[in-house]
């Protein structure tokens, strides 16, 4: 076990037009406001704060087919893919705290940019794999993966707003890990693409210590290459974080949920982090807002180097009386 | 993994005088009114709903020794029986929707009538095999297994009402998971018919997938054959599913109740169904009420194909722009 | 599996002067009245309560260095230790019931003076393990072990009311389950020492089952001997025992924490037990008194041979018609 030293970038991108439900675009600065800075500064990390990002209002932005406000999207995520590409020029692991996970479109794109070789960890109850022809409900945070992927290319119309968008990944470098709410449509694309995932069944049938192992094994089968981890916070079971736009029960534990990331900082190979779909407003009480917050938080630091057996500086000396 | 096509038939049992708490016969209206039927037939389900049985009144029940109301107990059962061996002679897997867990006696007697081979897995905190004489509270639901099981049948004394039951398996052909609150009296008669059980206990030492590993070996040791799953919902953590009548901490999650029941669906020998002892007048709030309730729902879907990784129609085809 | 007979030895030390939240000094009566006795009883145990120490007042009790209270402690501790050696040589189990987790000081050195070769197995959120030097907080129930283990001896100041206190273990002669908030002084020593722990980390990987069987495999490695298990209701997660002073998310689940009774119950080396840190004061609500208390009880009940599978006399013939 390593204690390293991270040097992060936080990006705050508050946005929440992927999806209907207000309040995620609070996101960021609940995050921050958790003492995630001092907390990973305490954790011996260097820390930028690059602030909010600050999204124009696009007008007019009529659905195109069944997609709702594609032009906001689209545009939100280039400054976003600009922010994070900047922030990997500047030598930081990237962290983008959203709002909406439509934004993995510009975090994914901008970290690819400059890491040619990622591959992608995807923690959600979703596959938000749906392309604009299969989406149910229009919310482009239901769609992000299916631009992103090259084989799924073809299968995409030309819409207003993303003509920027160049698929960055295949199908073999991405792996989820929480799947439980997935849309018939997603299952056949999992399945026609062949995307290696770790449903909650099978979490259950081999273990969150397994599932790690695994995923590991898959993401690094040829050579260890940079990680872009995508986690959206409704992967952990409602319990622990109920402030969130499409909650599911039977999630991962808060344990599961931090061993994930005690494992894949282990990796050395950490390059960016999007923590997504935090929203504020949809916690019942203040203390499902504080278990939320907390858990992102949590979930970050351990990103980072904390580790639950904690840690010590290597030139540590204890006290004689 | 297949996306069968199951052909369901449901009866609801509203019955609770195996038991003394008011408002488990409001059970299978719950468990309708929280979107039973839509989301079988959503997932591909041929659904027919028999709707309740209405139980006459038996007057002068006076107890038999300490068992209670044993002649309404009795006559409620063969009513029972008959409709679910209807259900079975239509070609249905059968639902039975209780009402408190005495119900499974005329379910699984009803059963065996269309199956001979049939074996149960008894998802239960209790192992509801306490004798006529052994009982210490007098209700029947603690006592079901005792009058089906062959090898019993010289313990269990003559009662009215009782007359038309003969023990339809034996010792072998039951299995037990999620056993934590048994009568010594109870956990005598385990042992001393060498009923296999899986107790929280082993349930934590040998993980979900393995109990269910091991209770398909024991089921189908010599040949596969019809499963009669009884699942009482206080299996589940009190967390999970607080409106029952008997409670026990440390129950099964919510993943570990659905993974059984995915497991179970595999095998493809499912043949009947009991889910009971649901209690709506015990829920202390109505998040508990429909924490139960939906929990209740999710158990019976993941018996007739739901996969927490979602399904897709065989013969589903992409959109392309 | 045996069914042991048992014979307890309680003994209540009410006491919160290790750390700065009242209440704690009301853990002994809350365990008590949540029915401890007449379930010990009710499994088949025999049991003396000794009753509640009475802790005298020490008047200006200054710090000492960081150390708050140290002639309290120290005099508390003396206090303790007697009456648990007392209830050794009674040919008793002890078990007491805190109070905060300094009491260990004097029950483990009681303990130790009548049984030579102990072991302690310490089950807690904190590692418990700062000197009087590196004690950021000064509370004494965080340095506990510090005073116990002979390889630190040389690291710990002579303070006035510990002149009376000789380490009675070796660092190998202890094993931590359930760590997940260690400072990074105590993570020093721990590494420093190569004391053996299971973290929260290695109870997600390895499962609690494997857990305890390493646990056994090191403590009997080369003969079984007595165990000390010091139980710190903090090991368990907060939403099973919520009424504690330091309460750390990602704890133990309840049926976890009784696994690790379960096991050490087997192993019939039991010799004392501490259940401490149960604050009724910090339950914000009457469940979470109750729960935390029920857990406590049950975390008893589990070191002394309540199996979740029950058990029955030996003796025990069934009634027949
Ligand atoms: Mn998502
Ligand atoms: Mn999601
Ligand atoms: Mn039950
Ligand atoms: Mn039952
Ligand atoms: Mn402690
Ligand atoms: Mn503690």
């Amino acid at each position: 076990q390593k204690r390293n030293h991270h040097s992060v970038g936080i990006i705050g991108a508050p946005f929440c037009k992927g999806q209907r439900r207000d309040g995620v675009e609070k996101g960021p600065d609940l995050i921050r406001s958790a003492g995630l800075v001092e907390k990973l500064k305490g954790q011996g990390c260097s820390v930028r704060d690059y602030g909010n990002l600050k999204f124009e209002n696009v007008p007019d932005d009529e659905p195109i087919g069944k997609v709702l406000r594609p032009r906001s999207v689209g545009r939100a995520n280039e400054q976003l893919a600009d922010a994070v590409r900047a922030i990997k020029k500047d030598g930081h692991t990237c962290v983008m705290l959203g709002g909406d996970h439509s934004l993995a479109i510009g975090s994914i794109l901008g970290h690819a940019a400059s890491r040619k070789e990622l591959c992608v960890v995807w923690v959600d109850a979703h596959a938000d794999i749906n392309t604009p022809l299969t989406t149910l409900t229009g919310n482009i945070h239901g769609q992000p993966v299916s631009y992103l992927i090259r084989e799924l290319h073809p299968k995409i119309p030309v819409m207003q707003g993303f003509s920027w968008i160049k698929p960055c990944i295949s199908a073999r470098d991405i792996i989820y890990i929480g799947l439980r709410d997935v849309d018939p449509e997603e299952h056949y694309i999992l399945k026609y693409l062949g995307v290696k995932f770790f449903s909650m069944t099978e979490v259950d049938r081999l273990g969150i210590a397994k599932v790690m192992e695994e995923t590991c094994d898959h993401i690094f089968s040829k050579v260890k290459r940079p990680i872009h981890l995508s986690y959206d916070i409704d992967a952990l079971d409602p319990s622990v974080s109920p402030a969130t736009g499409t909650p599911v029960v039977g999630g991962l534990s808060y344990r599961e949920g931090i061993y994930i990331t005690e494992q894949i900082c282990q990796t050395g190979m950490l390059s960016a982090l999007d923590l997504v779909e935090v929203n504020p407003k949809l916690g019942r009480t203040e203390a499902e807002i504080s278990s939320t917050a907390t858990a992102a938080v949590d979930v970050i630091l351990g990103c980072f180097g904390r580790f639950r057996e904690g840690s010590h500086a290597p030139d540590y000396r204890m006290p004689t009386p």
